[in-house]
């Protein structure tokens, strides 16, 4: 596998081209952005623990059943994936209030909801991905009806595998933002990445952040949450 | 039905309790509010019109099978209707691009959507009504489960019915904003109001406003959109 032209550079991972042209490569940097670009920072060591443990949880899902576009880790930094095609909707799971919908709904963090709820936001930088939801996604061509009842299951699927998995490592999963995307063939598969840039991770007894909101709030100990995560996940 | 104390004054309406425990009267006001109560005015005679053309619309739902608060029109601006508790959701249907989605989603107005969508916003004034999906109004206890389901089938047969309606008259119904509510047995009904406040309509051929946005884009020939929306229905 090796590595042609570079297709795009994100805030967190570059996407690099390959001779495959079903296979794209990402490649994990230690940038952290939040609040939509406007806070900027670095985290040093974040690639690695992203891209492996990223990778360790795909492998869990696809055991599981769920489809995902991993392929083959190549480097402590770099893995080959599916190349798709984005679903261009950021895909929330929600078990515990934390975060933006706090303020929206005038809940107190950490609040145990009723059931765990799925939201939807419109993947468009310079409109801040709003809010939308299903009917929203399908009125506006962002994606069929077909696909929207296919991802909301796959990401309560991804809900329960991962809720399981993190509580039997001490680790409870408050929420956490999905992205899916079509393969060539046509088929939706899990893309992007599941890391503690993306997940909020509280300690199950002493609820400690151990997530990107140490970053996002200035906390302090960032970097140690990320280790101390790949140290639970077992990859260090 | 004699009115005893002032239950509730909104910005369009006031509530009144009555010798019956299971009926309130509402009494339509000329007050005009926009912008969550930012812009303030007078639509003259715009209590009546709402008042009838809303009892009018309650009463040929009625007929198609949807449950609705009506009970009686007692005067030009008051109406007996059945007492609920309602569920503190606002319930819009838009079958074509207007208003506050344009701005968040990047839409033009009057961009003709694939489908219909319902979406809910959080009834609370402090908050500013903000959007949520059903899954929000479930796992915050806004709503139970049931509860939305009915709501969003209701909601979609008022589409078909109004739209079917409407366009009989010349009008195109943009989008509306509908309250459910629950009866002392825990029936769900269809409760609020219908009219030119909570609607758009278009006429179907110039797409000129015949509804509330005259007033909040400061278009003039406000009070006259009013009545034109009144004449067409046949109630002058
Ligand atoms: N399997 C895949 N095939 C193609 N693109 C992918 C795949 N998995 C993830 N992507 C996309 O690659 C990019 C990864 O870069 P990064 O996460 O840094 O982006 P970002 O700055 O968050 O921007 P975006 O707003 O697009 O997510 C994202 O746009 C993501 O949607
Ligand atoms: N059948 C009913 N029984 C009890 N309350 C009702 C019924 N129908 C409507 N209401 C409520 O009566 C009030 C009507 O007043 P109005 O429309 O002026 O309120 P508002 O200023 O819009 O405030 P709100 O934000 O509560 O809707 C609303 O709170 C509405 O939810
Ligand atoms: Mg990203
Ligand atoms: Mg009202």
């Amino acid at each position: 596998m090796t590595k042609t032209e570079q297709l795009y550079e994100g805030k967190a991972k570059k996407v690099w081209a390959t001779d495959d042209e079903n296979i794209v490569i990402v490649d994990y940097k230690d940038d952290a952005t939040a609040f939509n670009g406007i806070k900027k920072g670095t985290i040093v060591g974040k690639g690695v623990v992203n891209n492996k443990m990223s990778n360790y949880l795909m492998q869990i899902l696809e055991k599981h059943g769920i489809p995902t576009h991993f392929v083959e880790e190549l480097s402590d930094r770099e893995t080959a994936v599916k190349k798709v095609k984005i679903v261009p909707l950021e895909v929330i799971i929600r078990n515990r209030a934390a975060g933006s919908i706090c303020k929206r709904l005038g809940l107190e963090e950490g609040m145990d909801f009723v059931c765990p709820s799925i939201e939807f936001s419109y993947k468009d930088d310079e409109l801040g991905d709003p809010l939308i939801n299903g009917y929203h996604a399908v009125s506006c061509g962002f994606a069929t009806k077909e696909d929207v009842e296919t991802i909301k299951e796959m990401a309560f699927k991804v809900n329960d595998v991962l809720k399981e998995y993190f509580a039997s490592i001490g680790v409870e999963l408050i929420d956490f933002k999905l992205e899916f995307g079509k393969t060539a063939d046509g088929t939706i598969v899990l893309a992007d990445e599941i890391s503690p840039d993306t997940c909020r991770f509280w300690d199950i007894k002493t609820h400690e952040k151990l997530d990107k909101d140490r970053f996002r709030r200035d906390l302090g100990g960032v970097e140690e949450a990320y280790e101390e995560m790949m140290k639970r996940v077992g990859l260090n």
